[in-house]
């Protein structure tokens, strides 16, 4: 199978990337890293990128950014880095991507537990992964040719101990689940599905 | 109490604006219509809105377009019609009149069906609305001074057969549920909750 990883280097997507790399062709894609660069926050990018990778099985999302920080201070710009890159960055590559993938392939896109189990100074990101798991429901029903669509919801990782000051009283998640869900998503046939890892 | 309502002149709006106004000092909203005028589209809009209004007690929030139509040619500029509507429109009358709310005030937005129970051509507004309930989880543990925030979401109103082709064997919902519901939210002691009208 061809399956495009983007952000394949990060914390999360180098586990998925070298759980999936053993038994087909990854593609991996980042903004600076990987073997073809893509910047997800601009449509233009996204169309350049699918160009060049061509038709492919399975399209995994493992990125995007949003903004972290205190609801009393929140502006329309703040809110708009989670809107531009995780929401919009990654709406965009299933828009643009329907256009190249082959029949009964899949998208992974990745939301997160704070859509539904919030924190102080996530409301940003609460919203993106709210949007993102809506999305994946909505657009499981309209993909056509079999090609199928699920969010992965991880809880915080256990690699990425640096935000658990934020999380407190959440228990971190193995890498190995997170990477399984990837993998059950991808090679499954689970349809608008939202893959709860915590 | 006085309670803006913005989207008062709406199908929605208007059985909500009638049975608030007995008792309460209403001020009425829309970008054409109602007492002040605003573009929820615009922060500047908003900003100048509230400078107008004042200080308030409750404000509701029943507005907000969104993009309708296939997935498969779907851009992100149609996307983006939901998420500079009816998701940052109504986040951005919460991130602005927090600054002007009273005290143990309170946030009502409208969401709808569509985050859980999709439709064909209804992807937009099923993101949008995911964002918007994810949000009001996550603002309500973050606001302060005991100000509370809810979504509405109805499903398809009995007042707008317009749409009733596209929400094939939904029963849509009474205008006096409906109405209810943000009763309940405004004037009732609910916060970060999803008040569910379908
Ligand atoms: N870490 C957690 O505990 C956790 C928990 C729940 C959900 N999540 C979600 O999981 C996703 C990945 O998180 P992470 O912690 O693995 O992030 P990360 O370590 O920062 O990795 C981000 C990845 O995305 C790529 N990337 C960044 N900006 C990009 C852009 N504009 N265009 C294309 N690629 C871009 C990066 O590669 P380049 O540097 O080459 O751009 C990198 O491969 C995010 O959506 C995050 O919200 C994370
Ligand atoms: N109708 C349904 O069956 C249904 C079901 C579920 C959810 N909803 C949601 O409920 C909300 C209201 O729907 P509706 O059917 O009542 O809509 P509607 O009849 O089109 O009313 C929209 C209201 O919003 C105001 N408005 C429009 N654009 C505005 C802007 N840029 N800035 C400020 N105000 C603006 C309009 O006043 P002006 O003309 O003066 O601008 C009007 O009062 C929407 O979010 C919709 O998605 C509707």
């Amino acid at each position: 199978m061809k399956i495009i990883i983007v952000g394949a280097t990060g914390t999360l997507g180098k586990h998925v990337t070298n759980a999936l790399a053993k038994e087909h062709e990854v593609i991996k894609a980042g903004s600076k890293s990987g073997d073809i660069t893509l910047d997800i926050t601009s449509p233009a990018s996204i169309e350049s990128f699918f160009k060049q990778t061509g038709v492919f099985d399975a399209l995994i999302s493992i990125t995007g950014k949003g903004h972290f920080g205190p609801l009393a201070t929140m502006t329309d710009a703040d809110f708009r880095i989670g809107i531009d890159s995780k929401l919009m960055g990654q709406i965009n590559l299933v828009l643009i991507g329907q256009h190249y993938i082959n029949p009964k392939g899949s998208f992974t896109l990745t939301s997160g537990i704070l859509s539904e189990d919030p924190i102080v100074l996530g409301a940003n990101l609460s919203a993106v992964n709210g949007a993102i798991e809506a999305f994946v429901r909505a657009a499981a029903i309209e993909l056509n040719n079999n090609v199928r669509i699920n969010a992965i919801s991880p809880g915080v990782v256990e690699d990425s101990p640096g935000f658990f000051p934020y999380f407190q009283g959440h228990i971190p998640v193995t890498m190995e689940r997170v990477t399984q869900a990837y993998i059950k998503s991808a090679l499954g046939a689970l349809t608008g599905q939202v893959i709860k890892v915590f």
